[in-house]
């Protein structure tokens, strides 16, 4: 079997990044990009590695790791206030790669950078003999001191969440191998709903002025919303009453629940939502609110913060809840 | 068999990692990173992905790995002539890892942090099926305009390059496992400082200020000096005449050429080394050179940049040489 003829990494980089990158990356032809931030911004550094067969299935659309590889960061900056301004892309590929992919993942990478106007500004195109591996660093920027960090949540404060929850959890089993047997209960639309949630999250960088505005703290949820919201509340040092019931979710995953009500736990503590979680004032929080209307894009109160650290009520229809794993673990 | 007892996710980043954290990386307790460059400065952003088994040997001492990963970064800001301020990491942990292992690459890379004054401000821990690989994003600043580009060059520059050249790519021979004929008739001093140019190479950030103030082009020589060189002569659009007789080596590396003379071309083309190729225009070379001297690093003239693009000319004891490939191919 002969490999097949494949462009060398200049060609590679010539060909399907230097048209994602914007004037700091400099054509992609140094050993360094530049951020120039305004006077009186801040640099918000944020990091995420993806590996093959881990995050994603080996098999899925190039288009859509492409695009899901830089959401992922882009929802991060998002939950800092941080405005986008551009990220550097590490890519390991594996033996066999195929100009082909590569064509597709630049695609969904650059549909992602363009819609959030994030252009690429360096990197580096290694091979491994293992599975596909990609880092990227997404930076942006918030005016000096207003980065929205974990730690501010205060009593009394109202704990938020954007879009609907669950989405993405459920969408992880519509789309992988071993689908469930609720599956084929659902409608196509649904399905491809929730499939789309999985595969083509959407950072909710319109949130990031009003977060930077109004919000006490906040984080994105991607390990699921019990266990992101048990990580806020450790670094704010604070306990939280949540009430399950106004947890939004989606008319498909409405229609998931209806088939299969136990799947409200995985709703609940699934990942991959890459919505944003979090807490504003009494006082603050009509504005957030209003904010984040004025860009489309929904806020639910779902509770509010409490003294006690550590100490999270879960109640709903049934009562009081609780869970007895918070939140996807990386190991 | 057993898996081995180990800290999650949580407990390593707060054993091992958040020691080189700066504070702007605010405990790596929350989503993101700060930089905060001081007024009239521009962030310089490099990045590099390390995989086991292509970049440096899987049994490699876990310290020296962790050295270099973050060292080859700080080499690409120091060519730019920027101050180290940060850097990410995302390390992608494959099965079997031990906390051994971790605590060592986690001193090694602080050893690095350390000596070069640039913390830890955020990053990423995954699993792989696949083999050790690790990704970092280093940070520096410039003043705004001065990042020193590999496009500068002009006719009549002079050529320079910092400390020796082809240690590394002699050393890599030193320490891999298929030693050849020459190694054996090297003393052991000799070896073992060969071996330790390419386990922990020394960034050249010291030469940052003067390359800032006074390099009209320069980059760092990671896969060969005649290929590098070539790189940024395409980036300059220009020629060179090089003196390979003036390229500066150390006494192992001449002892190895003694031995071995056909080594000669592995060190002007092997990678590895991470010193500065730099140019300078005839006026501002003696004050690039005695600002060098200042910071006890040696930049030696080599030759001079001409008008013709491409074309390189080498001329040695030996009359003209030419190079039949000239750098690492990354693929």
């Amino acid at each position: 079997m002969t490999e097949p003829s494949r462009p060398g990494e200049f060609e590679l980089i010539a060909r399907y990044f230097a048209p994602i990158a914007g004037p700091g990356g400099l054509g992609l032809l140094d050993d360094a990009g530049l951020l120039r931030p305004g006077r009186g911004y801040e640099v918000v550094v944020t990091a995420d590695a993806l590996v093959a067969g881990v995050h994603f299935f080996p098999d899925d659309s190039p288009d859509a790791i492409g695009w899901k590889a830089l959401a992922v960061n882009l929802s991060d900056l998002a939950a800092k206030g941080a405005k986008p301004e551009g990220f550097v892309l590490t890519l390991a590929l594996p033996r066999g790669w195929t100009e082909g992919w590569l064509a597709d993942f630049a695609g969904g990478l650059a549909r992602m950078a363009e819609a959030a106007g994030c252009p690429l500004i360096g990197g580096d195109t290694v091979s491994t003999s293992g599975p596909l591996t990609l880092s990227i660093t997404a930076f942006g920027t918030v005016p000096a001191g207003r980065m929205v960090k974990r730690s501010g949540a205060k009593p009394g404060d109202v704990v938020l969440v954007s879009g609907s929850i669950g989405d993405g959890a459920l969408g992880l089993k519509v789309h992988g191998p071993d689908k469930p047997d609720w599956v084929a209960t659902l409608g196509a639309e649904d399905r491809a709903f929730l499939a789309d949630r999985y595969l083509h999250p959407q950072p909710r960088h319109a949130l990031a002025d009003a977060l930077q505005r109004h919000a006490s703290a906040a984080m994105d949820i991607s390990d699921g919303l019990v266990g992101d919201l048990a990580k806020l509340l450790k670094a704010s040092s604070a306990g939280a009453e949540i009430d399950l019931d106004a947890i939004p979710l989606s008319g498909p995953a409405r229609a998931a629940l209806m088939a299969a009500p136990a799947l409200a736990e995985l709703a609940w503590t699934g990942g991959d939502d890459y919505e944003i979680l979090c807490t504003a004032s009494e006082r603050e929080y009509p504005a957030l609110v209003a904010a984040a209307e004025g860009s489309m894009l929904l806020l639910t109160p779902i509770g509010r913060i409490t003294a006690e650290a550590g100490v999270v009520t879960y109640r709903g229809k049934g009562g009081a809840h609780s869970f007895a794993q918070g939140s996807f673990s990386h190991f």
